[in-house]
């Protein structure tokens, strides 16, 4: 059977790009039945579209009009978790999108469990106390007992209720299906999350974006929060309104928040969240682990690549229908 | 037999003061055997102290020449852990002195981790970006595998500990007595943590303010550390050359830092800590959970004043000489 033909293209820009780079992928690819080109320009991509069979992709890329400019491509490998930008490309009926889904799994569990133990020990007050020179003891209890509400019960949610539960926490989960995690002791589905929001110490948002969960989160939904709750998003930025979050913090209607998915990203200088009080900004890289990502994203994309060529299903497709 | 006549004295400045208001005093004590006087003021302290067997101590009080003041006193119980000050004050060799170790562990344990996690994931470089609107990734791995080494293997240390070591790191720990843990992998003692701290990722200094702790760690000590690593102190602010530690977090020759014991405390407006790079500070209260902090110091109190009564020797017995 002849190697298949696969272009990998890496968006230099990106903050995965390192990690995908050159020598390693080759090194990767070593033994594997592959014919490999690899890319980081616009030229490198259209020539490797040309005749390529897979796309493992690393960042964004220009991926419009496919069917003409990728006549053999059946297989779009993409190495993170969000793929609302490429479901927008229009990507041809044929070509199969698998995305990098779990991949994040120990690190996004450590980095949800950091954000609930910064906003139940208010390291977000002290963090602005701290830009005016204030001490300003504020303290309080353990997280054991307190409830956390996770949106999204995929393999961030899922892994994110598992730390949290270990901690001694009530966790309350929301899905689309509903479907029962071991460690969430009450599932809603669809809009159930919203009897659960007055319950909430803590509000875990862990959506992938799509149609549905494009401004979910707004001010409606912030004020049905107790007003000592803290709110976290790993998920998309687009997700939450930020003005109407950094609005309840400046005014104490919520207590504090931690966001490592912004409205607009690189967040610019001028923008306004930067000031916002009891609000820390990590810059959407809390979830990612260099060392760690790279390695299980190519051991991933090499066993599917075995199962590609065998005819049989991949793992990790994306439902387009669904978004995630 | 007689009831105990009990003091209660409270620093109406302190953190502490709302948790041992008069009336959950006087709750607590309904039905046990004292004849009870509480003040917060120093004549009240005065006029308790004339005829008092027992203080029980909220915060700080002048307790200068007892033998005079307080002919009748055999007890001190002091609802802190650290009683450097106290020792200072030349208490009566006759005075027993208690303290309140091991009430904070749940907080402490909490604490901890979440300093450890927040130095793990680059917390303080991040709010120091924030400070200037400045977009700066820098993600890592997660701290299983790392190592933490914990001065100070009291109850403090010993929470601290296990917290770690259920996130998977491996943690070394140093005492005055090198007893083992079975959370740590490797113990030291006295000086021995000195060649422990080239393999620390992370230091926790958990120790009591001691002739023997005071400016223990000093740039010497720091620059024994790997350039990645991050510091905690969740002991006393003399035991740490704060002024060390923070030239090295500037030019990066440590990545950050977590102080909840300061050199100054409250720390003053003034004060250039405030504005030190990759510095979080937390006002001294990171160890306290205010709802469950009074309960659990005079539960203690009550089981070790049927002791006192029945002649038993009492628990939480600081010892004077070791100074904690």
């Amino acid at each position: 059977m002849a190697p298949t033909r696969l272009h990998v293209q890496v968006n230099p820009a990106s903050a995965i790009a390192e990690a995908f780079s050159e020598p390693r992928l080759r090194a990767a690819a070593a033994g594997q039945p592959v014919e490999l080109s690899f890319g980081q320009t616009a030229a490198a991509l259209e020539a490797g579209l040309a005749t390529a069979e897979v796309l493992l992709l690393a960042g964004g890329a220009p991926l419009h009009d496919l069917a003409r400019r990728a006549p053999k491509l059946r297989w779009i490998s993409y190495t993170s978790a969000g793929v609302e930008w490429l479901l927008k490309a229009g990507l041809p009926e044929a070509v199969v999108l698998t995305n990098a889904s779990g991949t994040h799994i120990p690190k996004a569990a450590e980095f949800t469990l950091l954000s609930v133990l910064m906003l139940n020990n208010q390291i977000p007050f002290f963090a602005t106390a701290q830009r005016s020179h204030r001490w300003a003891p504020n303290p309080g209890g353990t997280v054991t007992g307190k409830t956390a509400l996770i949106l999204g019960m995929g393999a961030l949610g899922g892994a994110a209720a598992t730390a949290l539960a270990r901690q001694g926490m009530r966790v309350l989960g929301n899905s689309q299906s509903g479907r029962p995690h071991p460690d969430v002791v009450e599932m809603s589905r669809g809009d159930g999350f919203r009897a659960q929001l007055p319950q909430a110490d803590f509000l875990v948002i862990a959506l992938p974006l799509t149609p549905a969960t494009n401004g979910l989160i707004g001010a409606a939904e912030l004020d049905l929060l107790p007003r000592h709750a803290g709110v976290v998003n790993i998920g998309r930025g687009e997700i939450l309104d930020a003005a109407a979050l950094a609005a309840r913090l400046a005014e104490g209607r919520l207590a504090g928040a931690v966001l490592d998915a912004l409205p607009q990203e690189p967040l610019p200088p001028e923008h306004p969240l930067w000031d916002t009080p009891n609000l820390v900004i990590t810059p959407h890289c809390g979830l990612y682990d260099p060392a760690d990502y790279a390695p299980r994203c190519l051991e991933a994309f090499f066993a599917n690549l075995a199962r590609f060529r065998a005819g049989q299903p991949l793992h990790q497709v994306v439902d387009r229908a669904r978004g995630y």
